[in-house]
């Protein structure tokens, strides 16, 4: 029987089918990199695949009507993932929670995708393919009130030959307080730190605007000690259903105007814009030729383009705005 | 006063001031390469703002009350252009033609963008800034009905240090018989390679489909005479609104379902990833730093996707997207 990568949440009895023995002779060229149980690579696994279980439940609670789709899938270069979806829910109009485990080796254009900076300022790269490790939980989640804020989280966990063990995080909506409290635990430079991080990478350089407020990025932490990094990327996970669900509760009734759901159709066009122009994960699963439809899953169920569209001045269209041009400072 | 490009159809009077003594004084760096009213550049410019005029003309005669918008815009770099733009008129939902004529130097990233064959295979690749002269004429006609098919033409004369005097041409739907006679007028090889070379530019790798059927699409013509080829250009615009005019008559009151207007917008969100992701006018425009409103008023009002979607095997759905995978020969 050919080993296959572990695509459903592990239990301790496939587990045990896992040696290393069967790994090395089954998938010589795309090896899983990793099957001890205490490692942060296999900690991670497990916190993101108990994140998306708890989101999800959280979500359809919430939601109260609409279930996620379940689809598993593998990678033939090595790996797999979950992918879940729910659409056209009484809240959400599409919210997607996946889980990927990824693994083989990236042409050499996908690490410079992946790995802009790491390439450019190292000078180590080289024109071959490069064996990784990659597991991550993508969440986006977009709900049908204008009023109720769009989420993205991403947790991952990266490795290749030049960088082991990076973790990256990001949030990009409204959750402020949580984040910092999160933030706050590990270390105070932490917060304001990746809040500017945020600012920054989520930028659309063509509008001079940002995609979204109020989150936190991170990347490429190398130099912190990996327990701590793991501990502190599961406080972060584990913030998201307090932070967020209150919110939409909160907002999914609100009233609203056509032009309110114009405006939110806009920006949710904004969103489209940033992921298939500048979105480190979506240009390298794009490259890699990763399964397409869990790559743009992040994509919103409805967008829109208005030719040379500007918000009268003082509006809460225009402060929003604003704020996506002028980052403002929350907290 | 400083010389300012001619942004408005130029007559003879604005022509006149437009010596090549000024332009050298006044535009060192980017100044505008010619002002010989008979040389191919400049009726090639005069052709283009004609097909502005006539398609516009055409459009707002059919769509029977709404009237194209103009936005006059001139680039820091050096040229400019009209924009117009039709929205939400009763047959179209967006309607955007648009005619501009810049020049200057384009970062090295932009040329190897614009020109990846000619970079990577003449070798001639220089690292540093690229003198460039482009003009043309840029369409995308998106109709309100989900049977009444949404036309893209763009007719471009293109000169850099490494090209002269290339025209190119990309004309994307059903507008079969019209094309081949306007091919066959000049060379019996067009119609055949310019189908199959459209087919093969408009290709969304990511999901193996192209964007659109039946449209030809040529390119770096230079072999060619140069009048011949502006003749074929010429030709090609003004059959645009004879071919498009009367399927856009016969389709727009078609009636139809949900169901129907669910399929157009999932195909609406193949051109959003087209136009992002591949469409070398597009990536050049943002990565020059191009008028960002005329750039993307190529996108559609609105677009949808939904995760996973597959059509019902033997539909009419189905059948437009086997032919979007696998090309098919409709003449």
């Amino acid at each position: 029987m050919k080993w296959q990568p572990p695509l459903q949440p592990p239990s301790p009895s496939t587990h045990q089918n896992h040696s290393n023995h069967m790994i090395e002779k089954e998938t010589a060229e795309t090896h899983r990199p990793d099957s001890d149980h205490d490692s942060i690579r296999s900690r991670f696994e497990k916190m993101i695949r108990d994140a998306q279980d708890s989101v999800c439940a959280a979500i359809e609670a919430a939601d109260g009507g609409a279930k996620f789709k379940e689809d598993v899938w593998s990678r033939p270069g090595g790996g797999g993932g979950i992918s879940r979806v729910l659409q056209d829910g009484a809240v959400w109009e599409k919210a997607g929670v996946n889980v990927s485990v990824v693994y083989g080796v990236m042409p050499p254009e996908a690490f410079r995708a992946a790995n802009p900076v790491n390439a450019a300022e190292n000078g180590n790269f080289k024109p071959e393919p490069v064996p990784f490790f990659a597991a991550g939980v993508s969440s986006v989640l977009h709900p049908k009130n204008p009023f109720a804020p769009t989420l993205h989280f991403n947790y991952r966990y990266f490795e290749n030959d030049a960088r082991k063990g990076n973790v990256k995080l990001m949030l990009t909506f409204f959750l402020f307080k949580v984040q910092k409290n999160a933030c706050d635990k590990f270390d105070p430079s932490f917060y304001p730190r990746f809040k500017k991080w945020c600012d920054d990478y989520f930028y659309i350089k063509h509008r001079n605007e940002r995609r979204g407020l109020g989150g936190i990025f991170f990347d490429d932490l190398n130099d912190y000690d990996q327990e701590m990094l793991l501990s502190f990327a599961t406080e972060c996970a584990n913030s998201v259903v307090d932070a967020y669900i209150p919110i939409i509760e909160r907002r999914k009734d609100t009233p609203f105007t056509e032009q309110n759901k114009a405006w939110q159709q806009l920006r949710r066009g904004r969103y489209v814009e940033f992921n298939l122009v500048y979105d480190r994960g979506t240009t390298f699963g794009l490259k890699t030729g990763g399964r397409i439809e869990s790559i743009l899953v992040s994509l919103p169920l409805t967008a829109r383009w208005e030719y040379d569209h500007k918000p009268e001045e003082g509006s809460e269209e225009w402060k929003l705005l604003d704020a996506c041009i002028n980052p403002k400072e929350w907290i």
